[in-house]
């Protein structure tokens, strides 16, 4: 019984946590009761008061390398601890974020690098990689204007990034799906939600068919 | 004006922190002035955050690589934060611990591997090295057993683990020496403090005269 990992990207204000929500209900029963959903930063005890630390909108003095170092820590252990198991019982983990966020943020974002914040990744994840990535794909002035609206002053540290920086983080998200073609695929989440989830549910139907048999 | 990074290492009950404030008090008035004492894991706030993950004894679920990426997400943000601008202002910085630490613990202690450990370190701090480290020497048993005694229940979660462990730690410190003898300087552990703080002291001056002209 063979797991699978799907990963959920995007930019901040994209609707990856609402998607999937929506996503998992659409799916057959017997599916629902073998798939999990999991975050990052978080999914773990440890990872969660990792994330504490990387978003806390009082860090202001955190170093990029920091935040890339971080980030690698807390999925590192949210793959040995939540992932790695529940793929070994054949689970299917969805996964709300995962590497590709530190390669767009950290990566393109943040100026250190795509190559460098992989290695770094990869050291605490023994290089393990999604079977299939959805990019929720929304213009980054829009998702801010939704994070804006919807929680007005309660945005985390990244979430406050001015716009230039949610510009790169979209186009460090453009060059990784031309980097892994046949793994990231993009769907549109300026649709309503029913609709980017059933298109998710189509992807995954067509890339993954397997998990349906 | 240059500044100098001097860091103490060695094994878990070699007493750095006493010795570190020992020796302070022996070096001459003006040199005390412009000289501060700074600890890993820890040293700047969102550093000392770090550390309570790290340390804490309920943390036993915490797998290795993640450990090693939350040492040096912690020494980054140090270095960023308190070395390198303490450097640029001329100081003397003396750190209880750095990256050989990491090098040991986690390189050696966890299996790792030296060069992987080191590479993810250098991510972080740009390759920043000491200009000069002391290696309290201290049989590992004596180690264990002086914190032990000091602290019987109190203590941390690398503190706890077992001789054996503590064992491959000193035997990679002792590798670090081989590979580093310029940098490294080993000073008997087992001595009164006094005498300890005297003789890393002459070392200091013998190492880096330049400090006291």
């Amino acid at each position: 019984m063979k797991g699978y990992l799907i990963t959920f990207e995007g930019p901040d204000g994209a609707g990856k946590t609402t998607v999937i929500n929506e996503l998992i209900k659409q799916l057959p029963k017997e599916i629902q009761k073998k798939t999990i959903i999991t975050r990052e930063p978080g999914g773990s005890k440890i990872s969660e008061n990792i994330r504490t630390i990387i978003l806390d909108p009082a860090n202001k003095e955190m170093d990029d390398r920091t935040e890339t170092l971080l980030y690698a820590a807390q999925r590192s252990q949210h793959v040995s601890e939540v992932i790695r198991p529940a793929l070994a019982a054949g689970k299917i983990v969805l996964s709300d974020r995962f590497i590709d966020s530190s390669l767009a943020y950290q990566g393109v974002g943040r100026d250190l690098g795509v190559e460098a914040v992989k290695q770094i990744n990869d050291f605490g994840t023994g290089g393990l990689e999604p079977d299939l990535t959805i990019f929720l794909d929304l213009d980054p002035a829009t998702g801010l204007a939704r994070i804006e609206k919807e929680r007005a002053g309660q945005e985390d540290r990244l979430e406050q990034e001015k716009l230039a920086f949610h510009k790169k983080v979209y186009a460090g998200y453009i060059d990784l799906l031309k980097r892994y073609p046949d793994r990231i695929k993009k769907v549109d989440a300026n649709l309503p939600i029913e609709e980017v989830a059933a298109n998710s549910v189509k992807i995954i139907r067509k890339q993954l068919p397997d998990i349906f048999m």
